[in-house]
């Protein structure tokens, strides 16, 4: 897509985009594409236990605490979402996202369902956005075709997208991943539209009325 | 916008876009780029009491009925909107565009911040685009560029201005026409966005899901 967006005017306020997909779905590259394209446009930074590795930065991956500074946060509500994998746990802190959506610039949460329905519950304003696969068959033979999948572990897969499926309804906008080039422009779109939503433009508004009226 | 749409699936349902904005915001040649770009999207087209034109067609310019014949829709509520311009009649017929909406076609209604407003009474689902001028000293300065309006017409274009922005409000989104690349980029995101709305999506979730889950 080549978005002509230079004479691009900042919302009075960015919007948190809340991002789910099943891993297949290209979801990365699609999401990495929005960003070099929609303006103020940017992921969210968790926060994690994980050691920081080769090549990480702080703050720029991800913010590193310790297990005892997590938990402050979550004990404090700071968090949107959080979450733990593999023994590290991962959360979203609300701060830093508000602080970017006050000033007009907006978040990408790239998540999965059932973090996305920990942040609709702690910021309703969140956008929802649902990238389903063109097809179950094509999604199953791209996890093969990769090869380095048990077969369990593609059972396992295939059965948390149907969960997904069930759990699409709770967002507000599905973009079909059929042709990645439909794709991009679909997604860049929801992301541009949101941000032409009446409530975010009410500065230019504002501008345009007399003043003597 | 080089939109590049070619996978496009058709949604469930369509959208019925209700599109106001000053006259002098190139509101005409952003919706006829967009027609062009957006798949299935097309004109709503109006009924009128006034005699056609050379050269205009009946249905595809306009529905040309005769006074009686108008006034019966009025009676049997037949209009989403309707009003006297210079004693003739003009209305949106509610049926071909429902029948347009059930097929996955989505309407595009150019209309005034009023016949915006009856159209929500009779349809609030539809969509409200309300394209707003860059600064009102450049709208003013177009008007009177074109010197074929009297000082007074100008005075109250101005003052229609000012009843409109009061009036944007009540629309879903505010597409800023500073400069026309980026007004197209952002009336098309638009279209495009809405019709990624997941009730608009709903075939695509069910064709996904396993009939055995």
């Amino acid at each position: 897509m080549s978005l002509n967006l230079s004479s691009w005017t900042r919302p009075d306020q960015g919007a948190l985009f809340v991002v789910s997909g099943a891993s297949g779905t290209g979801k990365t590259t699609l999401l990495r594409e929005a960003l070099r394209h929609v303006p103020d446009l940017s992921f969210s930074v968790s926060a994690t236990t994980r050691p920081a590795r080769a090549g990480e930065s702080e703050g720029l991956d991800y913010l590193f605490v310790s297990p005892e500074r997590f938990q402050a946060h979550v004990d404090a509500g700071d968090f949107l979402e959080h979450a733990q994998v593999y023994g590290n746990r991962y959360g979203t802190l609300r701060a830093p996202v508000q602080k970017a959506l006050a000033q007009g610039l907006s978040v990408v949460l790239d998540i999965d369902v059932q973090g996305a329905r920990q942040v609709r519950k702690t910021m309703p304003n969140g956008i929802g956005i649902f990238l389903a696969p063109t097809s179950i068959e094509v999604l199953e033979q791209r996890l093969r075709a990769r090869g380095t999948e048990a077969e369990h572990t593609i059972t396992l897969r295939m059965a948390q997208v149907q969960e997904q499926l069930n759990g699409s309804g709770e967002f507000e906008y599905v973009v079909v991943n059929d042709v990645l080039s439909c794709a991009h422009d679909c997604l860049q779109a929801v992301f541009v539209a949101e941000l032409q939503k009446v409530h975010r433009r009410q500065l230019v508004i504002q501008g345009l009325k007399r003043q003597d009226g």
